[in-house]
């Protein structure tokens, strides 16, 4: 129905993406990608250690999908490369988010260790999307440095606070050529929907479904509101005006006559 | 998928509804009938005098929609009333939207005018759905006036300002047992997904969708967006929160080992 | 140091009105008017009751302020014209806001009634200045009724949650020609002075400072901000730019030799 | 009247800064900073080249004043710190303004460059306020290199729009120890106070003063609006509630009886 993102060579049919950190089971999983449409899942690589059964996320993530390991617990450019290439070896596949954080109490990313370590995985063949502050200059670096997407906040991880970065993440899309994905803090399909309406190429929600009452329902909502606003963009949505303008005729029926 | 409204008897399966009075051309109408999927469709009256065949909007609503003629050009309770009969006796059923408007600049209703024909025409046995400014007294009036729902305005008619209103709006659903379908100012289908977040009962959708470059696919994105806000609102959102929380294990893989 | 306010024909120097009824001690209430400058006091009758004296707030109220005895505790019109009557009976003068409130969660006032409250009152030559809902036709009624200006919330009563009610306040300041004085909700001072930038003739405070750790300090900031906001309205500002324009030379000093 | 602010040794009573590159002429300088009570004043250095007279910015600024050259024009860390020592040794002081910016639509400042040059100039004695992109780990790095405070921005500079990393600024008031000065994008005098209440350290303005049909009154009110938020800030706001609370007794004097 919508456009289709390419990123990494992979043709990529949804714009929602989805993390997996917060579900009550990873049992939900499997339904909570269904009732949404997403096609990339990320996924703590501890998560998908294989020498433990249950605790394998992975193992929950339809085959379908694209696997994104993350760099969650990296806390610096090195532990963000250590672990992409594990995972790799485990048999992730070649895409990365990578997230350095060593802020632990807004879980605010690293841009200078990210960009490190942008860097140094690309050069070694992976799709890496990195978690990132919106900030201009560092999102034009990373660009250079071979990422395949940025990945700025809205919001602090798992606030469900929304697009509080509105105006940076704007700023992103009309100057960075790469996609855009806004990842982190959107709680609200409304303001996922929000986010594509001004360009993003995507969004990543987990905490927001995964603490819904209803998180397969919750995740239908998401898939439907990140295409709505997808559709928006591209329909070319009409000027906001100061004044009214009647959409009916005003000097009307009766006093025509 | 979502749970139906019942107004005035009927169940109306879709929460989106269509103001018809900004197409380029009536011969849209259809379409973005379908690609939104919605059931009630708001027409001026004017337009449904059936001496003039090529003005005749009524013609090009699907035979399945509800159709909602409105007081369009009345200035008073009386000019309401008047149109309303017209209306019906014209064959366009029994359901009214009522607006009684004198304000030129912004098109803002006036509340007192609006009870007065709201109580007269509900008496008679029309469903009657008032075009209010958002005051919560004016709401419990028109209740006890016998309104089937009522719509508050979210920005100026025409502005595509979005919810400007909503501090008011929030507080009428809160307090109201009616139905409230905000009408009016809605201008992006992230703004109507967050109307149907708080707990709208439906959105009235015109302007938004005639000015889009592409007024049938921006009729599908307020569809969507609306069946988004309405699921997200049942599914029950969790909570926002100040600080972050992690998404991933943070403590990581490479520091347990 | 900016222009007066003409109410009543009386000239008032400070556009921050002062509300008395939630502070620890009245005791509190020289200070508080002493340090935030301002002329025009509002009281709850009961509190003017000269038979109980430690209750007589009115004895706490500089001789020099203007007494405007509220109708608070009134439910419909003819209740706030008893309550109005008996306070110019007390001696209280011949100003009066008029509160009409059965709304008990959120303390909305009844446009409705306030209108002819100010009708009768007005004739009978008090300067009637009602608190209300934002509503453009009822402010227009209200000016047909002979009020001396209209006081339209920002936000519910003691709710300190700002200018929910921004975009119906403008409009009644470019459409309705009495003084427009923003009453209940206003919590910060920078919200007092966004009020007075969009072009309210004053603000009237009062929970967001008697609710302050520091009330006087507070009252001396309220004062303070309601001058700026003035001053700014008045010296026009600049235009809001959607691109950055630069402040300084940007082709520098290095590039240029 | 308000507490004096700290700085590189240097006690501030103004919490106000201002800059100079954009006023109509150098002779409202002096009348701008009396009526604002500014004591902290920003150049650019071509400006304070003494060889072109009529241009030397400097001769315009009181005596009394801190003079804070800044880097504008530098591209990098080296410009940036040419720039400075020149500064220094024109006799301007060792207070230096970094601004590093390769951004020509939005101008935007290049942290990274930033956070090298402040440790060069920091190591050099200089007293450093760095211009930033609202990031918290590049505010971290700041200030290990030895910056004074910080300088995030608002908005764009010369853009007017306010507080637009309002959520971003937050964090850094919270989690960093350094001053936190709001620079740039500052369009109102009630956006300068939101930035105090926030617990910003100071505010810098140049565009809003500069381009308001009347800088002086302008001047006047945002050095106003700094005094209020600053002092609402040490006052202690009270809460904001989702619902009412009444200000005045409701159950009235009509019922008590």
């Amino acid at each position: 129905m919508i456009d289709s993102l390419v990123i990494g060579g992979r043709e990529i049919s949804s714009r929602l993406f989805l993390g997996t950190g917060k579900f009550p089971s990873n049992r939900l999983i499997p339904e909570v990608v269904a009732a949404s449409g997403v096609q990339v899942v990320t996924v703590a690589l501890r998560r998908v250690d294989l020498d433990f059964e249950e605790e394998n996320i992975a193992a929950y993530v339809p085959g379908d999908c694209i696997l994104m390991p993350n760099t969650s617990g990296a806390r610096n450019a090195e532990e963000a490369v250590r672990i992409a290439r594990l995972a790799k070896a485990a048999g992730c596949g070649n895409w990365v988010k990578i997230e350095v954080i060593t802020d632990n109490r807004y879980l605010l990313p690293d841009n200078y260790e990210t960009i490190k370590a942008t860097e140094i995985l690309a050069a070694e063949g992976f799709t890496v999307l990195p978690y990132m502050s919106p900030d201009l200059m560092a999102a034009k670096r990373l660009a250079e440095a071979g990422a395949a997407a940025v990945m700025p906040l809205g919001a602090p991880i798992g606030s469900n606070r929304g697009l509080r970065t509105k105006e940076m993440i704007r700023i992103l899309i009309e100057e960075i050529s790469l996609p855009v994905i806004v990842d982190a803090g959107i709680g609200r399909p409304s303001e996922a929907a929000a986010a594509m309406e001004m360009g993003a190429a995507a969004v990543l929600v987990n905490t927001a479904i995964a603490t819904a009452s209803d998180p397969v329902a919750m995740a239908r909502a998401f898939g439907r509101a990140v295409e709505a606003g997808r559709t928006a963009y591209l329909a070319g949505p009409g000027e906001t005006r100061q004044y009214a303008s009647a959409s009916s005729p005003l000097t009307g029926f009766l006093r025509d006559e």
